[in-house]
């Protein structure tokens, strides 16, 4: 059996992410289905972007991800399927893949899309501003249903794509930008420890404050004092023991973040 | 196997809804539950009702509707079950269903409704004060399990209506209210396509502000230009392209919104 | 068929509860899993302790409750599995435990501990910052697939617990505090209908305003009356009919709360 995940800007208040999976199991009753975000800031397509690259590779192969930030609903922006390795995705062509496209050359894993034209795998009646219900949620429960990628539509080669907002190399170490804030305020860094690779890091400056050597864990420091750690997901990050370091810094998505190796600090 | 959605005012942060879960698995363990939404304002029944309207539809038939918005909760109104058409609603008798009862009766459906008072498919112990954990979601597990809806409670004609804030026809058009404001800030009009019918409309004006013609997606207007569309329920929407149009307009659920036919703009 | 439940703090904005469902479905496809809430407030391991005993006791024998609020995770505080009574509890050792063991406790409910070392049934990655992704989720889903707990660790018999914050026996009655606070704004206070017993209560009074008698449910009273009930969990609680008592009394947890027996009100 199936899961299937759904990541959206819909929030949760106006019952959109229920409408979807109505639609799901209508078709296909069995499937699991699980809410990855609704709380995506609306039309953020690179904060959904981010937030498919860190959730997806924990579910199980064969998952139907549906992530709807889709600020072009209603214009000619293509309805996009894909498959990206073991996994299947179900979006608009607007750049939400970025990351995992990435990720999915670097792995150098198998990949197929197909642009969404196949009208008989969709709802009857299509509105004009709600693809996730119309279009992307009984495509992904089709899918589910064991219909293959290539009968919902025809087969491109070319996804849109974010500029990926890479750090840039420096004398002192590297320039990068905060790229997330979670909800404790913790600060995700474009720096990952991949392209960070063996260098050890000795400073990190953001907002001003500059923070000395790198932390194993939040524990590792007392409550109340600024951190910079690698995340659960490999992105440099800056954090408050206990606190919230995005209120403590007023730090926002964008903010420059100084990264110096130990004979620069 | 059945599907059975939850629409409540509880909020997610408490752990309501979770309860509701529990005791429906308790009684009918394989079933799939779906949160249509727990954020309905406090108390607010017409918002409960449009919320519920707006997303049943998209559920696959036999689905059992759980809806509590419930301020007289321990008081003598009525607990209900209902079946409309191949849905079915569990719900307290205060007008939730306002909107499901004007559809079905213009689908000439079948409707049943029968005065939950058969304890003995409640908890043990009845509070005074959560009848969503106590009455409804047994009763609706209990649905689920095959019972007929006649052998939980008597049965009853005259559900609880609330006043459909209808448009009103004038000289130059309609004048509709502002009914519901959504996650992006997009303002649902109490105006339908269904009412509008055939009639092309020229402009519509809230706050002040006049939007000349009707667009067919959000797309087809520029980025921060105010529309006017059918939204995806049906409904006349006066929406910011990937803006916000409640926060530009200051506009609140309530607010007048005058329809001008195309000769009177 | 097991059910599994998540509650931390992790909020939902973020995707890191979606996570933990990929993981568990990853072992274990089939089992249903039910969100209690993830907005307990950051690392405040009493209200997440005191959501978890409001909340498990209406699920079915043999579920299985993962609880996060972390904010040791990366020291050396244990993780945790537990089975109190019929249901299993796999969380950090950190007191969120407090109020369920004391019931198992009272209630002479068989309990078992064990310190969970066996890094074998954890992700093969374990990172020092989400525990609840690498080694919580993973645990759960085994024991789900019927793994024994004695499997997953050490045996220990000295669990955490936090102080409780219990009323204190005054000469006029006791006095109290605010230890939850809803999403309608009622009050719950620390003492419990079975701490009062058979005694009746003839006021109550908080932020200097005094509410006489104990209504039965929230509908005996005219809207905007204050009120003081036993709310569904059997706590006193202060609340204003269809309004917001938190907001009225600008109450805080922690806040005391005076209640006398009728002779000396």
């Amino acid at each position: 059996m199936s899961v299937i995940t759904l990541l959206t800007d819909f929030g949760t208040q106006d019952g959109y992410p229920g409408v979807m999976k109505g639609v799901i199991w209508s078709i296909v009753p069995h499937v699991q289905i699980a809410d990855l975000t609704h709380d995506i800031p609306p039309q953020d397509i690179l904060q959904g972007a981010l937030a498919l690259a860190r959730t997806v590779p924990y579910f199980p192969a064969g998952t139907i991800h549906v992530a709807v930030v889709d600020p072009g609903v209603g214009t000619p922006r293509r309805p996009l399927a894909a498959r990206l390795g073991d996994h299947y995705y179900v979006c608009p062509d607007n750049g939400l893949l970025t990351f995992l496209l990435a990720r999915a050359e670097s792995e150098r894993a198998s990949m197929r899309f197909v642009h969404l034209n196949r009208e008989e795998y969709w709802l009857a009646e299509v509105s004009r501003s709600f693809h996730g219900r119309d279009v992307f949620a009984p495509v992904a429960a089709h899918l589910a249903n064991g219909v293959p990628l290539a009968l919902l539509g025809a087969p491109v080669s070319d996804p849109v794509r974010l500029p990926i907002p890479a750090p840039q190399r420096t004398g002192y170490g590297w320039r990068a930008q905060v790229i997330h804030i979670d909800r404790f305020g913790n600060l995700a860094t474009s720096l990952s420890n991949e392209q960070a690779g063996a260098q050890p890091i000795g400073a990190v400056r953001i907002g001003g404050v500059e923070i000395r050597g790198l932390s194993r864990a939040y524990g590792d420091r007392l409550p109340g004092e600024l951190v910079a750690l690698y995340d659960s997901s490999g992105f440099l990050s800056v954090a408050v023991v206990n606190g919230d370091a995005a209120q403590r810094l007023q730090a926002r998505p964008g903010d420059p973040v100084d990264v110096f190796l130990p004979d620069s600090a």
